[in-house]
């Protein structure tokens, strides 16, 4: 496939030599197609944000692993490679979870086989990553049946999972069931919802409205949701969930609310040596994300800045953890010890 | 004063004649001050937020009253401008009460002394608010006295309020009694944490951290904060408060992390005829303040929005109200009927 070629679905092209990636960080205004060929291009492109989303960023990291061992094969460039691409962002599981399993796969293989292994485990993980998509979509659209306004966070779409979304995919069954709105936060401070949610939504045909995060909860209280809906980065074995900042504001007015609050994603999601959420490692971005938009200064010049990129949601707060494997309502330890059996 | 002039505090100046205020939509980039006449200019400014900040707002249009009565003396002037400047933002109740006093004593002064007696009135509100501001900073400074690590919202300083402010009076107290961090919510859409907060507190010398609004509940979360500290805008009967939206879900962080979530603001800000929040108009301003920033876009053109300017946070996750005329701790109904009889 060309780069440059538009793509209805998905952030993730693999042409059977090189992976090609929309770049997100030039969504909605531009709809550019990077061809990535090895480890050290698809880590920067994983730490800049043009690779997002915790299920893409693993799935993507898997394949440029297996490209740098079809370049240069080698326990050598295995191993480097490997560290590379699982320094590139600390928060989400996925990332570690799929190098792991290519890097386990190439060793199992031998050194002629290596190549070829690591390949065919990336696209395993691919294909699995999609078919859960599907069937995250299938019961999260079940366990909120007739539910018509949601809330949703950052995107969960197809941009970030591969095949249809996880929080997202939820909101496309629910349309393709009966019809719903979905109000947006934006997500500051690099406006995943307002430019990456709302993009994907328009191309659906799926009704919505754009609010600035801090108005969710707000109207959240005044009646206007029936169900917050979000991803997830990186779920404890306690079913504490850690997801892009601002999540936990909407967990905290959906309990006021009485309305559920449900995280969809797939098990690769899920950290079962994480004992609870306090261990979960936030990273910190740059201090620019906050201080500029698109270049231009939104305060003083050189304002000190904390930005964390995610917040962690106790598990207490969850009502429903949805997954490939089934529904832990809530999400207790046991039941979530249940689905990674 | 000269238009121009760079002014140490506050964001208004009457010259005798006319009212000087400094753009607000125009700071930290530039301190440009407006040269206001009546009540058509002031009235505007206002609309487009070059004026902001409840007790502000009120003493700006008490001048712009007046203002109207100077160069035309009359009870039609006195009905249309009063009508005009009253309709220019629907939300803080400061805007009402300054013009409905303005109009009595217009009023009560008789035909030939109306134009004196009402810039009289209007001076004398702004000379109140100014105390106010500074027996709302002692009482929260005591209220809060040890207090190191605040998180504030929106702007509440001298820009704000008149004086030294109301919130950010307090935590300029606290800084003069110890000293204290802060950390500034931006304040999508319009950034006024970001631009106006910020730059007040760089001028003071207080040290403070700026964070996008939806991860300052996931730091206080994580123990980051010791209180909150909001203005106000409406406060009900009951207590319930009307404040810049992304108020509430700092009052619910707050609340699940033991701090004290504290409202400050003039007795002018209490509209006794609420009987609680749910009565209060919210004002829903224009889609293009979530849609663009400084005129570019940050999602796909045309995209839907929902833009409430405020929220209502329930009295029972306020810890105090504070006033100048003493502190409700917490604020009941009977506490606060005490505090403005």
């Amino acid at each position: 496939m060309a780069a440059g070629t538009t793509s209805a679905q998905g952030a993730l092209r693999w042409d059977g030599e090189h992976l090609h990636a929309l770049d997100q960080t030039r969504l909605p205004a531009a709809e550019e197609w990077l061809e990535l060929t090895g480890a050290a291009d698809t880590a920067a492109a994983i730490r800049r944000l043009a690779i997002r989303g915790a299920p893409v960023i693993g799935i993507a990291a898997a394949y440029g692993l297996a490209m740098e061992l079809a370049a240069l094969p080698g326990l050598g460039t295995l191993e480097r490679a490997w560290e590379e691409l699982r320094a590139a962002r600390p928060t989400a599981v996925n990332l570690a979870w799929a190098v792991d399993r290519v890097r386990g796969a190439a060793l199992g293989a031998g050194p002629t086989r290596m190549a070829a292994a690591a390949r065919g485990e990336a696209q395993l993980i691919q294909a699995q990553e999609d078919a859960a998509s599907v069937a995250i979509a299938a019961a999260g659209a079940e366990l909120l049946a007739g539910t018509r306004r949601v809330v949703t966070h950052c995107n969960t779409g197809a941009l970030a999972t591969g095949g249809t979304g996880s929080a997202l995919g939820i909101v496309g069954a629910l349309h393709a069931a009966g019809g719903v709105e979905v109000l947006v936060c934006e997500t500051r401070p690099l406006l995943q919802g307002a430019r990456l949610t709302v993009w994907e939504l328009g191309r659906a045909g799926i009704p919505h409205h754009l609010v600035v995060d801090a108005a969710a909860p707000g109207l959240i209280r005044a009646g206007a949701a029936d169900a917050v809906i979000v991803g997830c980065d990186r779920v404890a074995a306690n079913g504490d969930v850690a997801n892009k900042v601002g999540t936990y504001p909407l967990a905290l007015a959906a309990r006021a609310a009485g309305i559920p609050f449900v995280v969809a994603g797939p098990t690769s999601s899920i950290d079962p040596a994480l004992v609870d959420g306090t261990a979960i490692q936030i990273e910190e971005r740059d201090a620019d994300e906050v201080r500029t938009l698109a270049g231009m200064d939104v305060t003083v010049p050189g304002t000190p800045v904390r930005n964390p990129a995610f917040d962690v949601t106790p598990a207490d707060l969850v009502t429903a953890l949805v997954t490939e494997r089934g529904v832990a309502r809530p999400p207790t330890a046991a039941r979530i010890a249940e689905l990674l059996a």
